[in-house]
């Protein structure tokens, strides 16, 4: 069922034969895809490991599920819904007694299992029921929790977290809360036509579309760029470990590969046969329950140069080249999503195929407004 | 259809004999007034000419429609819906090049008649869908859009703007955003008994109603006032061009004419025989969908003295001045409409019959809440 | 039907045979505590009595209703709907003329009665209607008003204020708007298990559950102390008149008395035989509409030493010790709000029987949901 789109041609003519009815109207489907919840039944991080010291912990959450994160004395780190079975309050105010999180209010007190071990004036043998308990695990520096049916958690892939644990990267961990629905996140990367808008950032960037992919699972798209006017920026010649002028030698030489790989995102920069410049692992974790706000968690890796302290030094100044592309990235999806809500719906009148073929995924893949979350507490 | 209610009485007089079903229950109208929408097919300011420089777009809005105002490097301004076509992100927040603004996103690009006239990375062809379009004029430092049916645009009449253009004037340009519906605005202008509010700023003014006009679209009140006690403020002297003390020879000597003439509003101060010495032209422009916010476009001109000088030297004291009244007034109009939100609805009691004059004109006019706009694209 | 229970116990030993579905699961009661509102026809402070100067009106609420207390230059302090009749707009921001108050907007005015006694340009006889009228009565620097039906209000006791009045006291008034149901506030100040959560304050107090009273209009808690670990505070020694240790005769010696009347609630603390060291007087009285957020009034008396003065040099360190413990009430009433808010509704899972005789309490007495209330104008 895999289907790849091959083309070695400008995105103009690329686009100058898809079906019209692709590309004067908006896209007929029957479902807003900005209504369209994440499938919680995949792995998500909901914390930084560094958030959460030994002994400690913290309120986080998923789609409007508050959860609270434990990292006991000893022993891994543990996700209990974040309200107490008693009166609701958060459990992550509480105090960590051993394997066990005491809630503030009352001292009601909680294991990893999620039961009630302990309420202080009660007898033991009456002891109330406890709260939900999720599945946790804790890789590269992020703590992840599975949302949906615990049952299936064992059998869902984990991710693989780009290059992160490859010494020859240095990695970069970034993420902020962005007042958008998933989706626009996915649609922003995907889509780089949107060159134009880190134009003062980056020069003019001419994309060239390669093609792509369109897969059960995947959608991919393929790019190369030729800057037309302005200078590299500092940020780009640290990635690239060159500085470049905009001469033909540069133009097209090196292949951009976006691939949403659902519910994950990856970015990958490469010339022909060397491993890539860059490889970024991205997700976008829904905050509220409507799932119009998102956490993003970012591991942006760069490839260490022979000289491999020169990135080290050099580090700072990629900080503030990739914080200033996101703040563009996360102005203008907020700007979309503030649309979405004074208009109450998704006017898109896309004209990208692969954007339309990404739109399709994240709608297969996700969670369609009327259909039921597996997610048993819902 | 006209009907001058002519009266030389005080008020008291005057309201000493309307049917007393006016008098002391709430006025049975079956559309409450603070729900009335304002008829799109006028003229309204949506900007002032200062606030949108050669070659740069702004956004503004009327009735909760984003507007994106464009002034090309040559030619007059054009107004376009504030949202691009393709991810309805503000085109206001885009570039002007030659004729045309370029979203600030992809770089899709709109001339002056609303139509796509570049996707920089799809056939010409193809080119999707543009945006609406509005009428839109400028005139003494104000642009206006007509934001109703685009083909009544040439038959409504443009507003005279007070005597803006009259070199024996001087004209303070003011205005703000008021988070009231616009009927509280002109309700509070057409009733002078409200003088009693300004007390702190004008001394004690005793009002006396002289009569007023009715006609299909237009309501007018004219008042005289006496000065009781207090001093006269200084901004009142500059108006007139004169000091003036409590004496006989001052009370009820001019005569102040409010009108309403849908949808603007004016005050006049002449006394018989003599041109204004002061003119007010005012609107109040629906801001947000419900139109329960407005922002006031005024021009208040003031005749210049024999000493055309002596006005302005004395204008800071002008502004301050009636900055302190339009303080007063912006403060109990909002009072008023906080009350309507708290109550869920209209609940006056009003017992002065040209201001109930005043509420049907405006019911009328407007666009009463099941009544479609022919606003084309609400 | 008064039913004492007896009991000389640990909480642990007196929960251990209750009813197990009272333990087990969420109390099954057909209407949601925090959708219950207070019964109107009580008398409740609205103001304390410094924040209104003679000749003076300031505005206050209860349950969504405005309020605007007069107090003349001579005369008691009459309490009217705070909306003039005429334009709905706040009569406290009026000024008081004699025994009448006049509107700030137009200067309607009106009396003790609610009655419209002047319209300053309309002829006598044609005076619209007023505006509501409360029972109004101040006592021990506290203003009340009676929201109910006025018929009722002289039937109504009037309640005694603790030991305000007693020159054997010393009286602190406190109070503060709390983002809460009033519910929550009872149960916290009635749930001494909730000592766990000020341990910081008052270091681990073990209390002891001794029994309490279920009366139709009453529910009774009584407890005593033991400090099992940390230090007694500067506070506790204050209210006690000495310093004491955590050695065993000091161990469970006083007894806390914790009472709801409604809708007052008290709280006492005594050594057998003698008079209490501490009395409180408080109440919840709703603010908005939905009753969701409250403004506490309380009267906290401590008793004098027999160095009487000794109590006023340490009265800085009351408050302090006071605020402190109030504010992490009201932090935790305030998440247990925003728990219900999220979750639509009531989740609680009550196991200690008092409180639950407490919610039945506060369920009977108040009005449920699709009950009208007495409440004249509402």
């Amino acid at each position: 069922m895999s289907q790849s789109t091959s083309a070695a041609a400008t995105a103009a003519e690329t686009c100058s034969s898809p079906d019209p009815s692709d590309m004067q109207t908006p896209q007929p489907t029957a479902v807003d895809i900005r209504r369209v919840h994440a499938d919680p039944d995949n792995w998500y991080p909901v914390a930084w490991s560094h958030e959460l010291a030994r002994g400690k912990t913290i309120g986080t959450r998923y789609a409007g599920q508050p959860i609270a994160l434990v990292r006991p004395m000893e022993g891994s780190v543990f996700a209990l819904e974040d309200r107490c079975a008693h009166r609701q309050v958060p459990l992550s105010l509480g105090t960590v007694e051993g394997e066990a999180v005491q809630c503030c209010y009352h001292g009601w007190a909680y294991g990893r299992s999620g039961r009630c071990i302990d309420v202080p004036y009660l007898g033991k043998g009456k002891l109330p029921n406890g709260v939900r308990t999720y599945p946790c695990r804790e890789a590269a520096g992020l703590i992840f929790i599975f949302p949906g049916a615990p049952e299936k958690a064992e059998s869902v892939p984990f991710p693989t977290l780009g290059s992160v644990e490859d010494p020859a990267y240095k990695t970069r961990r970034f993420g902020r809360q962005v007042a958008c629905h998933y989706s626009f996140m996915h649609e922003n990367l995907m889509d780089m036509n949107h060159q134009f808008m880190h134009m003062k950032q980056m020069g003019k960037m001419k994309p060239r579309f390669l093609g792509g992919k369109d897969e059960p699972r995947l959608v991919e798209a393929r790019y190369t760029f030729a800057r037309t006017s302005g200078k590299q920026p500092w940020g780009e010649a640290i990635i690239f470990g060159e500085k470049r002028d905009n001469s033909e030698r540069y133009a097209h030489r090196d292949v951009m590969t976006i691939r949403t790989e659902y519910p994950y995102q990856t970015l990958r920069i490469a010339s022909e046969g060397e491993p890539p410049v860059m490889d970024l692992w991205i997700v976008y974790v829904p905050q509220d329950k409507d799932e119009l706000t998102c956490r993003v968690f970012g591991l942006l890796s760069i490839r260490r140069p022979k000289l491999r302290f020169a990135l080290d030094m050099a580090w700072p100044f990629l900080i503030a080249f990739t914080e200033r592309i996101f703040r563009e990235d996360r102005d203008i999806v907020e700007l979309e999503q503030a649309a979405w809500n004074a208009q109450g719906g998704d006017r898109n009148q896309e004209v990208f195929p692969v954007i339309n073929s990404l739109r399709r995924l994240l709608l297969r893949c996700g969670i369609q407004p009327d259909q039921p979350k597996t997610d048993a507490a819902a």
